[in-house]
């Protein structure tokens, strides 16, 4: 069945490349179809917002001939219970983010944010032109879904602390919560991992059950108010340099779509992954200097020693953990081979050039 | 009739704006319409593919309502004439590169590239989330039409030059291809700053008639053949540290679409941002790589004493440019105050992860 799944979703993929050169007959004649989309996210947030709108196009422009209602964390099921729902088709589409789901494939979380990993920029041009869209859909097509890259953070902050990370003994017997392989890398420093739903971190954090915590960034970080209970905020996010959202979609409802439908979904998508990802980074600054000036948070900088030998942990660590099956292994060893093409021309590019932004000659503004 | 259509260019941004919340009645009952799409690049290369996927987009996403016929670069019109072709509703659509109006509008440029200014995820942060659609489409309205970004190539290269840069003094007396702002920066430190068609490019170099050249990136200059004819290959790109394609329509054809029209042109657009860039992105570094092991091109960094000097004049240079007219200056004025916020961001995130992912310690792959 897995199997049989797998294959007919490697020729809709084929199907759906060819897409967009195909005019298909007006919508209409095809039925009209009701998708139910479930968020791993709340619908305040610019996570909310974003699929809310990605779904209001995908109605408008089909002419609501695919209509798409969303369902917000727990409005249908339950934040983390979304991807059970789409697997099963109950729901037709999902949105939340691949670590999320770290419990059903050892793989899935290279597709989210790999500690010293792809930036944003570089994750998209591994998605789209490099084979990382096909690679994530050998693990998506093994629960029946598609894989696409619907959104982005942008490189995360290092995390909220109320202590200071000086050395890397700093992090022995802290308490800190930090979902995912970032987690498994400060486990190995003799951090104690803590994994809480998003509702308990601030108190627990209050309450000093933990000593610290990561989340986002200052857009998002601000809003949920962490600033009140921790006073150290580091950067950079060595953990989460980027980090993708993930729209899932059940194969069988995907094959029962049109190919302008499909197209429609397939650029929606891009779309959405283009404007979250830059909201994120037109909002950040303004939150990160209200956070350091209105609410007195101290802006802190990992040490180079302390990350430099994080950074050599966690490619042992993260080698460890491709190692436990053959679709880890291929997956991981897909990001690092495009890792190493594209840091040699982010170094030659926007590397050289934010040096050169940063001399000390004077410009206006 | 300027103004007038400003002000009814105004009143359809809003109008686009809540399009997405609102489902249209199926595309049918409109009339078809079809649009003629001029483009400043030639079919073969990445723009153009690009230009086609969205054109074929568009059209099976309204079921053909809109359909969308490209003319590639001299097909219907020459490659500098599709902004006239548009303005005078010849065509509907157009894409180019705002630079390539320069002699229209002395504000255009600022939204093409800036030297020293943002790089693409800037740049895009700003269009879609700190008013810099809006800002250009104080200038585009000027003309009867509205702006998308609709591509970027990202970071470019700083050129190709038969002598070698060491000192701001080898500028003087360089016969040099570039245009834009960079031009007018390079024209202050002695440099004879040439314009030449594409098609003149190649063989003046051959011939000695210029002494180097700005191009794009490696994978558009290398299928340019400009290694036969130069042999140093400087980085990075300050002259253009990201830059935007334009999607210009004519305000009219606009007005004349329904909400659902429009959103999939508005997303479509987006898309295709996001895909060019990534596009880009995923095939520099194998073009960058063959031209230096199989071409024997000389790979080589602009001297930060001279990126200092070149960064300290085109504030200089861009603050007279911005002065000339008001809306230049508003224009100027808009960037640079994102700017100042936009590298702030940028050196907490991007910037401060990309020093920590080139700490000494090893990593797979």
């Amino acid at each position: 069945m897995k199997r049989r799944e797998f294959i007919k979703g490697a020729a809709v993929a084929g199907a759906a490349a060819a897409a967009s050169t195909v005019i298909s007959a007006p919508a209409l004649s095809q039925g009209r179809k009701e998708w139910i989309v479930a968020s791993s996210f709340g619908k305040a947030g610019i996570l909310g917002r974003h699929l809310d709108a990605f779904a209001d196009f995908v109605t408008a422009a089909t002419g609501g001939e695919l209509s798409m209602k969303v369902f917000h964390a727990g409005e249908l099921v339950g934040a983390f219970e979304n991807f059970d729902a789409v697997e099963s088709g109950t729901a037709q589409m999902g949105l939340g983010a691949p670590y999320y789901w770290a419990g059903k494939s050892n793989a899935i979380s290279f597709i989210a944010a790999m500690p010293f990993g792809l930036n944003a920029q570089e994750q998209n041009a591994w998605f789209y032109y490099a084979g990382g869209i096909e690679t994530a859909d050998k693990i998506y097509n093994q629960f029946g879904m598609k894989f696409f890259p619907m959104g982005n953070t942008g490189n995360q902050m290092g995390g909220w602390y109320n202590r200071e990370i000086n050395t890397i003994e700093d992090f022995q017997g802290l308490k800190f919560r930090m979902p995912g392989h970032g987690g498994e890398v400060l486990k190995t420093f003799g951090v104690n991992v803590v994994l809480l739903p998003g509702g308990e971190v601030l108190s627990s954090l209050a309450s000093g059950a933990i000593d610290g915590t990561e989340w986002i960034g200052p857009a998002a970080d601000m809003g949920f108010g962490l600033y009140k209970a921790a006073k150290y905020y580091y950067f950079p996010g060595w953990h989460e340099p980027a980090t993708v959202l993930d729209g899932f979609i059940n194969l069988d409802a995907w094959n029962a779509l049109t190919d302008s439908q499909r197209a429609v979904i397939e650029r929606g998508a891009a779309a959405t992954n283009m404007l979250m990802l830059s909201e994120f980074q037109a909002r950040n600054d303004a939150a990160l200097q209200a956070l350091i000036n209105e609410h007195k948070v101290d802006l802190r900088k990992y040490p180079d020693a302390v990350l430099n030998q994080i950074g050599a942990r966690a490619g042992e660590v993260l080698q460890d953990i491709a190692s436990r099956d053959a679709l880890s292994k291929s997956t991981f060893e897909a990001i690092v081979k495009f890792r190493r093409t594209a840091l040699r021309w982010t170094n030659t590019s926007e590397g050289a050039f934010a040096k050169a932004r940063a001399l000390p000659f004077k410009f206006p503004g």
